[in-house]
């Protein structure tokens, strides 16, 4: 019954990591959606969420098994529990993704963003990316070290984040009212992803520690 | 020791409904801070906002100490489980009326709305707060009428932040950039509050049939 539940654990922690990885492709469809005013791209990126979604499902549903079933104790506990969370952080990620394809769709076929801003995009884009990649390896080895990276991408992506509202505020902004909201709104989505993303790798460090170093979600 | 679990049950219960009540206590604070320009009472809602993390890792370690000691199954491990998500939810309500009066700090001694906003930012407000109350009903009688109550006042903030779009993006904006920015946002907090007090009902329905009426979270 121990094997069979350890081979369950490890089962959970794949489907994590997919969520994880598919949560970064699904970042990667979404803004090149918004790079190249692409309505097929933006489709793809919201089937890779249905996916993800479906994935926290399934995830859901068998940890909740576990429990019933083998009322697992200590570290093994944490870990079940942890799973049900980190799928909800993952989900959450994939839905961000999700709000930034949907609003290519709506603006389509009009470009949403202006040229100036379109590298800061890509970066945030490959950070997102970096980070998922990064979540996936901190979920399946529960290595700490491996979870750290990922709060330093939150912090990298906070600073672009910021750039955003200050090229929104700048006298030289010449875009007008309605594109300035869309980009603040894109810009929360990033900061969002990452925030989920960091919250993913303070789980991986609590379970590896047993002390709560949840991130205040303030 | 049944008899034990359910007092304990409940009385994670009733942390959750305090939980819920606080956030909507954290809204009213911050957006009077909002419409007031009062840093004072932006201050306020942030202590709000601390008391609910505080309730949070209370209820998170209860939880887990639950299914540690008592292995609950069926219905009281869904319980258990359900009551780790819904703090969860009702810390990020917390954390979205914090985002509020950070925003109304950072701008002080300006005024953040302009003047004809201010009543569709009062009645955001106030539907927050009746959502919290509702969702407090919801969480301590398990009654899925309740929580269909939560539902519907959702959708009437959904309709509220479509409105502020509408103001932002009509012709007759004449607030600048930064604010119809800021205006963006602050609309997507009320409504990502709106949205969490919506997955809490859906958790409490949850419980009550079994069926994973889940929201999506896309």
């Amino acid at each position: 019954m121990r094997k069979g539940f350890h081979r369950d654990l490890e089962a959970l922690r794949a489907d994590l990591g997919r969520m994880c990885v598919l949560a970064g492709v699904a970042a990667r469809h979404a803004t090149c959606a918004l790079l190249d005013t692409d309505a097929e791209i933006a489709e793809r990126a919201l089937a890779d969420v249905r996916r993800i979604s479906a994935l926290r499902n399934s995830v859901e549903r068998r940890a909740v098994e576990l429990l019933a079933l083998q009322a697992p104790v200590a570290s093994d506990l944490r870990a079940v529990v942890a799973s049900i969370r980190i799928a909800a952080d993952a989900d959450r990620m994939g839905g961000l993704a999700g709000h930034v394809a949907r609003l290519c769709l709506r603006r389509h076929p009009a470009a949403v963003l202006p040229d100036e801003l379109r590298d800061t995009f890509a970066t945030m884009s490959q950070l997102a990316v970096d980070l998922s990649d990064q979540c996936q390896a901190a979920v399946l080895t529960g290595c700490s070290v491996q979870a750290r990276r990922v709060c330093d991408g939150d912090a990298a992506m906070e600073d672009l984040h910021r750039s955003l509202f200050e090229a929104i505020n700048s006298p030289r902004w010449s875009h007008g009212v309605a594109v300035a909201a869309d980009v603040a709104l894109l810009g929360r989505f990033y900061g969002r992803f990452a925030d989920h993303a960091g919250e993913i790798a303070h789980r991986v460090m609590f379970q590896e520690t047993g002390s709560p170093a949840l991130k205040a979600s303030v």
